[in-house]
Order: structure tokens, then sequence, then C-alpha cells
């Protein structure tokens, strides 16, 4: 078998051995199926064990209530941007935007296709490097919903609580943080993830929603793009995506049996980050963080070299130690280093040691 | 290792061992990846690798001309129902629906949500038992396009060859037999499928669409809805379902390699659907095949017995056999083998020897 390195990868990102280990030995056969996992069907038993397992682990790791409904839908993110306004805003309504980076915009973009938006804030004159205070929001009362992305994979800041919308039902876009700590579901009116950071492969959508809101979906809506179709459905209107449902069932046992929860999971993210923005700061003449300390994400560590010639060669040494996937996102460039719930302390640690090398011989 | 069983599933269905194989060695390492083909960036060089194979093994099976473009979508056929009449049927237009089955009726009634549909041939009168010759069809000269189901997975009627509409471009739902024999798709305006009969796990829907008519679609579109975006974009215009592509490729790649091409299959695919037909045809007192001679299906047998009780005691000794996923759709009931290409001739045999046997004792 070839040698797997450190994947840095923004997502689709590294996943526990652990669970591929899994995967690879019940492939041919998935215990008690007499067939493949990606061979069965939806409504069989056993797909129908899975799928109700990857909804009470993620009931377990953030403590959803029965108000809210757990969903797996297809199309990513990027069809969620549409889902939202398009069950959600109203005639006649607006939504909010809390805009910190390259996501939230698209998020908006594909808003304003449906109706009203307005922007309740916006880091982008200081190039997305921070997350706003509570103070720093224009919040509109009326709004049919308030949206904002917790983490910016891109850019490299994240929020560290959730803004108050007061009555304003809090949409969040949680794609490249999700389970990375616990969240307080109750605070929120949707939470929406691709799975493809730290929750499964690509291919794969997690919808957390307070159920009442999914009334607002229009009854003539095309089914697949209807939340309360969904609800009712219970994510089986049509053929789910099998296999990554299953993936994202054997990652929530791992976050549940092998790490403990998601409090555990974050003091281990936290640690990680840490690490790596200590070096940061150590060598302030070399890296230049992008986003401001307060708003720093655990998730995504991004940073630029002086020139772009230091880049490549960071890039192009990094590769040597088996340190792969660091360059930053096509739009922004500079390096990346995304370290999601499976990235190994390890990984962090050769990383880390690389970086403090590099700036000695710079 | 649990043992695998003859798996007779509708879909998701049956896959190629050697495919099964491959990815379980590759599971923790794609080579020259460093990391397993989930954990790895929808562009970066391996994965441009595979989804550029998946497409070129696709254009070799079917000979697809470059007046064609090959999208690998999510949302499965569901969204496609809603997505074709949301780009192709114009304000003012109306779209023909020929129904031969329940995927057909649903088809429609996702298309009146958008706009104006006419039924330019129903078999709901039968029962959904036949396909209708040329000269049963009420085609609309105006039609934005006419749109069939060439195989329907639940009553088990398929078309031989493709409906004449001479301008008016043809959408054909192939999910259920898609790459079981070559299609001229010269003849297409439009062919897509769900992956997991035939071609993959579900969570990736192959949408092959001559690039003209992407010129419909709306430039406000929803960007996971439009056509033209897909086209633009290459199918990366967000994450795609990375593994369900990687399955599409190996699977491709078997049919090319150890099948032969798709006149190869077909012929095993006739062979092994005769097999069935002969022995419901020699008990026909007992099999009551489902749909008409000339329409029956390859791909699905459909049959029932005189009674839920000899049905219920058939699919209990069967399951003895090894003999899994025989049970009919729920909408209908009865026996249904699903047979598409990766099931192999012994499966067929075993089931064809089990019928003879309780025919004789029932």
């Amino acid at each position: 078998m070839d040698e797997r390195v450190f994947n840095f990868s923004a997502g689709p990102a590294v996943l526990p051995v652990p669970v591929l280990e899994q995967i690879r030995d019940e492939m041919l056969c998935l215990p008690g199926a007499g067939a493949s996992i990606m061979e069965i069907s939806h409504r069989g038993g056993p797909f129908t064990e899975i799928i109700h397992s990857a909804e009470a682990n993620l009931r377990k790791l953030l403590d959803i209530s029965d108000d809210y409904a757990v969903l797996f839908l297809q199309g990513g993110s990027r069809l969620q941007f549409s889902m939202v306004p398009i069950n959600l805003l109203g005639e006649g309504q607006s939504a909010d935007y809390i805009l910190t980076g390259s996501w939230g915009k698209k998020a908006m973009e594909e808003a304003q296709k449906e109706g009203q938006t307005r922007v309740a804030y916006t880091a982008k004159g200081s190039g997305f490097d921070h997350v706003p205070e509570q103070g720093d929001l224009d919040l509109d009362p009326q709004a049919a919903y308030c949206h904002y992305t917790c983490n910016e994979t891109i850019e490299g800041v994240q929020f560290n609580g959730e803004p108050d919308t007061g009555g304003v039902p809090l949409v969040c876009d949680a794609s490249s943080d999700f389970l990375h700590r616990k969240l307080d579901i109750s605070r929120y009116g949707m939470v929406y993830a691709c799975a493809q950071k730290n929750a499964g492969p690509s291919g794969v959508t997690i919808v957390i929603m307070r159920k009442d809101l999914a009334e607002r979906s229009d009854a003539n809506l095309p089914s697949y793009l209807s939340y309360a179709n969904h609800i009712k459905e219970e994510s089986l209107g049509n053929t789910p995506p099998t296999f990554a449902i299953y993936v994202v069932d054997l990652v929530t046992k791992w976050l549940l049996n092998d790490i403990g929860g998601l409090d555990k999971m974050f003091e281990q993210n936290k640690t990680k980050a840490l690490k790596l923005y200590d070096v940061i700061d150590a060598h302030s003449d070399l890296y230049k963080g992008h986003a401001q300390p307060s708003s720093r994400s655990v998730m995504n560590v991004t940073f630029n070299l002086p020139s772009d010639e230091l880049t490549s060669k960071f890039l192009g040494e990094a590769k040597k130690h088996k340190l792969e996937a660091l360059k930053g996102h096509r739009s922004v460039g500079g390096i990346r280093a995304s370290i999601y719930n499976a990235m190994p302390v390890e990984g962090v640690d050769a990383l880390a040691s690389f970086m403090k090398e590099f700036a000695k011989n710079a």
C-alpha cells in the first residue's frame, strides 16, 4: 500500500483512520446485509438502522431536541444557499446576511435571486479578517431570518459563539466547522453543513432545522427543494446517498466512542490550532496570519509569506516532509492548513516543526 | 467476512465484485494520492484524473459526441424531474410526457409545478403493463421537449428503442437501465440516470445533454439548478460527490475492459432475462408476468403469484437459498427480480432453478 501523508486539505478532508479501516473491512459485505453498503435498499432493515443511528449520534453529540428535524440531503451547501431563501423568505420579506468571508457572500448572492436581502454586517473592508462583535451588527428585527457562516474556510476566520438575533431565526452555514465543538442548537432556527470537512465524504449535507420553520415551505415547491417534504419523508423521499450517510454514522460513532464527545474534541482542536498560531506569532516577520487574533479559526489556519517565491518554496519543502494540500484557496493564495477533527496531533506537530525549521533557514 | 448473497435489489443494487475489491484495496490510500479518495480535493490532480476518466469512459461506451455535455450531479432523478422543466420549459410552452409507469408519472407531477404539460401517451388504463408503439403516440410538434422513461423499474416494462419525436428534443429518464445497452445518443436531447442501478452508488446522477439545449437555462436560476452553470463549471461549481464519481469511473472501466463494451453487456443481459421469463412462461399458472411479453424489461422481471400467502412463502424460501431482495415495490407488491449488469449469470441460474423447484412443490 502507498504511504499516507499528513493531509491538510480544506475539504474533502482527512477522515479518522479507524473509520476508513472499518469501511475497507466491510466493503464487500456489510455485516448482516449479505452485500456492500452500496448495494442495499435504502428502505431495507440494514440501511434503516444506519440512518437512524447516524441521526441518533448527531442528536446525542449536539443534544438536539425533538423540536428539530435532522435531514441528510444532497447538493452541498450550494443548494442550501438557494433552498434557505426558497423555503424561508416569504413574499415581501427580507433576510439579513452577516458577511465574514467568501462563502457568506456566495450564500447571499444565491438568496438575492430569490428575494430581498440586507447586509447586517460585512467585514469586506478589511479583507474579511475578522468576525463582528454583537454590538457591530445592524439587525433587522423583521427579517425572515438572519444567515451567517460560523467558519469561513477560505479566510480562516471563525465565530466562537453565535450572534444574538432575538426573535429572528438564526440560520448557520456550519459547513467547515460542524462537529468541531458543541453548539447550543436551541439558539438556531437552522444549521446546515456539507459533510466533507468533519462529518464524512462529499455528497451529503446535514440539515438541522426547527420543525416549525419548515411550515413556511410553499406546498408547490419542487419536491427536492422542500424542507417540509424532506421532513415528512424523513430524508427518504428519494434514494439518499446511502454510502455517504453510512460514513457519517461511522464518523459520529468515532466522535462519541473514541473521542468521548464534542467537548473533548474541542479541547483537542484548540490545542492543535494553538500550536500553529504560536509558530506564526513567534515568526511574525515571515508568517503573516490573515485573521485578526480574536477571530482566528481553529479549523483553517491561513497565513501568507512575504513573496510568491517563498510561498512556492514553503509548499515544495513541506511536500518533502509529507505535509500536503497546504496551498491557500485559489482566490486568495498563501498557505492554508486545515486541521479538522480527524487531523492527528502528530500531523500538526510535524507541520509546526517544519514551519520553525523553514523560518530558521528562510 | 460474512457471506455475500445473490442480491436482486432494485436499487441501490449489485455492483461488480472486482470494483468492490478495488475500492476496498484503495480505501486507505488511493495510489499516488497519499490519502483516501474521500479525503482529497476535487480540484487536485488525482481527482481531476478520475472525473475526466469517468467522462471519457462514458463517451467511449456510448459514443457521445462533443455536441453533448456529460455531467455528474446530485439530488437523484427526483431533482432532474424538476430541473428538466425549470431549465427547458419556457413561458407559454408545453412539454409532452409519455407515461408507462410510476416514475414517468412522478416526473410529470414535478413538471406540472413548473409549467404546462401534456400526456402524449399513457398506459395507465392497462396497469402500466406495456410501452406504446410509435403510432400510438399523440405528439405535440410544438412541445418544448418530450419526456419518457425507457425502463420502468416498478412495473418492469421497457422500451427497446426510442420514440421518434421529430424535431422535438427527446428527454429520457434512463435511471434503471442506463448502460445496459448502447444508445444512439444523437437521437436524444438529454439522457439522465441516477447511478445506483448500473453505474455506481446512490448520490450521483449522470446527465448527458445536448449543449445547445442548456442555452435555454434562465441566467437567474439558482446555481445548482442550472444546466448551463454545471456545463460551464464542468460539474465542479461546487464540491461534487467525489467518492460516487470514483465508483462510476471503476464501473465504466469494468464495462470497457472486463465486459468488452455495451454490445456484449446487452447480450449477457438478454440471456439472463430470458432465463427468468422462460420459467415464468413455462409455469404461467403460478407465475403471472406483469408486463406484456413485447414490453418486458431485461432489467426488472416482475411477476405475481396467485395469493399473498404464496408470495410470502416464495420470498421466505428464496431467502433460504441466499436469493435476496425479491419483494416487489411496496406500491404494487408481488415479486421483482432486478438483474442489472453486475448480477452474475450464476445468480440468475440460481433463481431460475429455485423458481422451477418452487413451482413443482406449490
